[in-house]
């Protein structure tokens, strides 16, 4: 007898096989206000069942795909330094075997985690970021290692002018500044995506997506909910758009179940998640 | 001393003197993924305590209308052939006693109660059908009588090109190249209702509105959200076009309220019904 | 040891110092449907925690002006007449000290108790309404001091052509009809607050904005939820165009914080909030 | 076609046949925490669905009673007068024709309508109350008609040493002084009511058991809820004591549904007013 | 890279080394108020996290048992004779490999399934039948195979006297007349276990333990909440007196996490598991 | 004008005059499974206006006795080591004063660092810890500093059996036989309570209480449910025998509001905490 295990939307392959490894960060520790997205990888799995492996705008099939779903990363609460190296060294694994990593949070400052594998094998790599939030503090309550500084500390590492943020809507004014500066920031909306995919042409692309980023109204079941965000229907044509590129590494990041009682955030983000999947995979031959 | 009697907002009318009658179908054996729709009659009568009876779109008054509320049908629960030659009997009444039957339902495949009933009588009938879903499947998970599967045992019964689909967004791969054969299936919107509608001139028409085919924003409390549906003001445009056509029955259906904590998901569904009364009722003299 | 006073987003000003004063008005005894609103202020005190000071849109800071927060107002349950003396007294009280009111509801007939002081002091007064519903009722349930009924006590007081509806969606008919002789009402949208805006320059200007006005997709926490409404964006550019308003007091009502299970509407009624004071404020030098 | 009416638990009496007579007070307007017992009669008649007619406590079966539910009245909110005007005006109906009230709050205040009418027919009356709270306030935020006065109101028409109170863990200090004076208050339990069941004999009684003398463990659904509180056994026991008395009429009150998520509270409600219905019912021939 | 495999509570054996095998039986098609406990098993291996695998009331430790956790078996919605056959052929399997089958319901109808292979195998079996209900009705809506006639199906198999219930406090008049001629019925406590305990010594048992027979304070999560029930202490000693039988078999059922909010009916269930699984366990060498 | 200040339950003392000083503790960055304790404060701030200054068990009156509410302090999130450091500051800047902290957490990690302050100035302190956790592991997923070993650490400061452990019924087994060895651990229950007490006259005594020593059926929210616990009238017993202690310092932890929709457990943490403040204060005259 073998057990029938729970996987995210029939990512069925076995390591070896796999094009894509799925996994989760169940981490929220530096959330400032509402925390919970430690059980968004678990909750995506189980609301996984209601959603069909076909996406007909696309007309593609995970099944057709080699997802490898990893399950959770076992992370240690309230020491967020030991939990970015877990992150970090998962991410390098798999990056060793010649496979894509796609990493579920928690919240947003585990892509510093992953992202420093990133950088160390992909040096040249560029970054897309979707998110309501600019993430570009230099520190948050005084600390450097939080959700808030995310984009920041993977500044300090890129450097000036690789990093491209749509979508942002919240921040301080100094975060504004700052992007103005050294990142390009294009807020409220997505609408100047199709001027930024042409240059990512050729170059190693990473994307975070914090869920955040679509309207509460669509996705409230997140920690800090913003009014005023992008619709569904932009993010799935904005994820349409990344198909030409050469992505190496992504996540999703910031849903937080226990605000999601209706389940639609978690429906949302496993849509968002498998559209996002069907635009990357299916490149390996 | 007379008894308070709750029905659906206003419809007050007798038995004898109505024109339409509603009737609630609390059924959800066959739903795959989360239940509760059994309780979306009861919810939408409390509920319509707090809608108007007067629409300032249409300029009309539910209270200017003849509409009989019978309550629930008292349904088993676990055998569907059982439930559904009840909902049958029912609708048959209805139509004997040449009145419109309005159904409430309950999951989706309550409408093929109701539909058997409205083909004996009217062979002609055309299917208007809004939707997330295609529900086109031949069986689910090995059953031929499920929710997925409703439209396509409509379709047995009243053969290709009598079924238009608009709205769908969600499906097996095989369900819509299942469409492209056999029904007149527009998917994602409503942008091609109106072409359809002088299509419809001088039939018998039935009216089956999932009420998922609305974005999960505005209508969360639903057993499988669908991201990237229309919004509600979608709904109603089309629920006004549809004042010309000689519709026989109706039903509005996949109401969850215990995926409504917020109350917002049943109010739509009143104001939906309470469009589509004004739109099809108000024509017998 | 100084405490540690929970405000409404760093609006920190002594009273001595503020040009606007914020006070909640914890009342919903007339509330017909479903009630709660007695803790919208107390709910968004707590929750603007989430919510930057800093507007990108417009690129002011609520830290910038100077606004103080009194708190609640203790009032009695089930003695309406009293509960609008004690507003009245509580507006006047900040008209007298050369301040601008901002009200945070309550159910919508607290509107009425502020803006007897309002009319008081400013006969002149024009009130710019936006709402999903009329509150234009003679009386409801036999009461004529009911929330749907404040727009129509308000106009007792002004008079015709004074006051202004926007976004409208529902009601009886007799309301629609009555707006058509005493009030300047744009139903559904905002589409004509631009024409109205050049009418109302240099003269005092009430606004009282029911937040049901916003579609309940991203507004659920409300009484008595109304589909077919605005957008956020809508109601951000809407206050935007106040700024050149010579507005002497304001309120923001009807957020019911137990229909709010996710945050959301809290959350919305908070950035709508910090909106309307970054429009109105940051004036008297 | 005869509409199928929902009633409470089975009771499809005609009102002509009938010996007790349900109706609903939905009013919670002077409720001075969390509202909501407006939706608690509405919400008792939909779950009862859940439960069965007969007790095997009692061994006896509601089925066998001739009990008829006359549904809600239609209360104005926000005037208190008026509301009791018709509540006293609804149970002296019942009582001249008769037969038996059995009223569900709504907030407690509600018992002064219906026991106006019962004092005028039996001046005799004793009370029997069950509560966590004492309500003997001579005021309450100045107002005289509040919930937190009702059996002071009660005291002021039939005077001393005729109201019994059970359970009491909660008030001010002056409440349990007056108490000591005026009425027979046994606190905390009901462990002295062995001891008051014989000196009722012979005299009517009336009943008003707030359901929060529950303990919140086993009834959260309500609007302030004591910890230290009776068990549902404990309830069930004093029950049954009450089958020796001559009760006149009797209410049960202070469910509210809306702050009852698991549902608990409301099945605990039906269940008490089934076991009460039990105890008091049949005894007519 | 392994995955990281999500089971119940530490259950990591292997199915070869196993002395308990568990699976889940995601069904509640009959169901016949509030469904929703399809989710339990799902549910409970999720919560398990915050349960610790030591008892200190029995110092026994789930680590040191063999024990595989088989997932969930995929039942077909809305046929319940497939859904059975189906229950009973993994049962069987499980039995035939010479362990003991553990199931996670479900509705309580699942039991049968499982029942119809253990009886197979063990004619001799008795059954103890701990439940809030009788579930001895012959029928139900009409339905025989219902959750509340479970009870009625497994003694038409065993014939009378060969099953023990406890905790029974809700059913009609006619199943505790049928309870007092063939089975042994100790209703409302489990006052009378330690009686039985002995009679049951040497032969084979199966343990049904329906949760609601805890009191819905403890256990809110649950379809048909019935007052009045046992405490988790109870139930805790009850399940220690189990540790001298020879049980061959037995399930836990009709958790519903969806009216679980608070995750307390959950951790509930796990708990109890835990102790079953404790109490049962670690005999084979 | 002045501000009403939001305080718990009418604690409106000046710090000058204050005899206990509350101050909140918001702050959950180790909880491993359910985060949400950081909104504790906050809630039973809002949640006190609806429990009564005056207690009938003990006849006292919190009006009667000199509290400062010093609100919340301002932790960072996701840096344990600089959050211990703040809350000693605190402790430490309100021991200086004379004065007795009284400390709400947040999660019970919380307690150490209130603790440093209190043994640095009372080396010959002891410890009662009422918990349903053992808290005494030596780390927990590596980390040293976390909520499971918060009494491991106090243990490491004040040496053996000078820390009284009540209500324990979860931990590893090691956590049990640690206890035997270096704790005085009184498991399940208060019933050794009373032995206790005397043995703690004359010399200081810190009071830890971790709320969910409280059965879950009556506390529900809190991160890590336990069945099997006190009921409140045993916590409300103990506390009253504390009376004769002489307590340096207390808290109360582990209330997660988003786990507790009904408000109960908020509710009866402000019980808690106000029978706790009437046991220890109005000593100082």
């Amino acid at each position: 007898m073998k057990a029938n295990i729970l996987t995210f939307l029939g990512c069925e392959s076995s390591y070896e096989d796999a094009e894509i490894v799925i996994f989760g960060a169940p981490f929220d520790a530096t959330t400032s206000f509402r925390p919970g997205t430690r059980f968004a990888s678990s909750a995506m799995r189980n609301e996984s069942f209601g959603l069909e492996t076909y996406s007909p705008v696309t007309d593609k099939d995970i099944t057709d795909l080699q997802i490898f779903d990893a399950g959770d990363l076992e992370l240690p609460f309230g020491n967020v330094d030991r939990a970015l190296t877990m992150l970090e060294a998962q991410t390098n694994q798999i990056l060793e075997d010649g496979k894509c990593p796609c990493m579920i949070g928690g919240e947003h400052l585990v892509t510093l985690g992953a992202f420093r594998a990133i950088y160390k094998k992909y040096p040249n790599i560029r970054v897309l970021h979707f998110d309501a939030h600019a993430d570009l503090r230099d520190s948050y309550l005084e600390e450097t290692l939080s959700h808030a500084c995310v984009l920041r500390r993977m500044w300090e590492l890129v450097g000036d002018d690789r990093i491209y943020q749509f979508g942002i809507r919240s921040g301080e004014k100094s975060e504004f500044t700052f992007a103005k500066e050294h990142t390009h920031m294009y807020p409220f909306d997505f609408e100047h995506l199709d001027e930024v995919i042409p240059l990512l042409q050729g170059v190693p692309v990473y994307v975070t997506l914090d869920l955040d980023v679509l309207d509460p109204s669509i996705f409230p079941g997140t920690g800090t909910p913003e009014a005023g965000g992008v619709s569904f229907h932009e993010v799935q044509r904005a994820i349409v758009t990344l198909q030409s590129l050469d992505i190496v590494g992504f996540d999703v990041n910031e849903l937080s179940p226990i605000y999601d009682q209706s389940g639609v955030s978690t429906a949302v983000a496993c849509k968002t998640l498998r559209e996002l999947l069907l635009a990357i995979g299916g490149k390996k031959k």
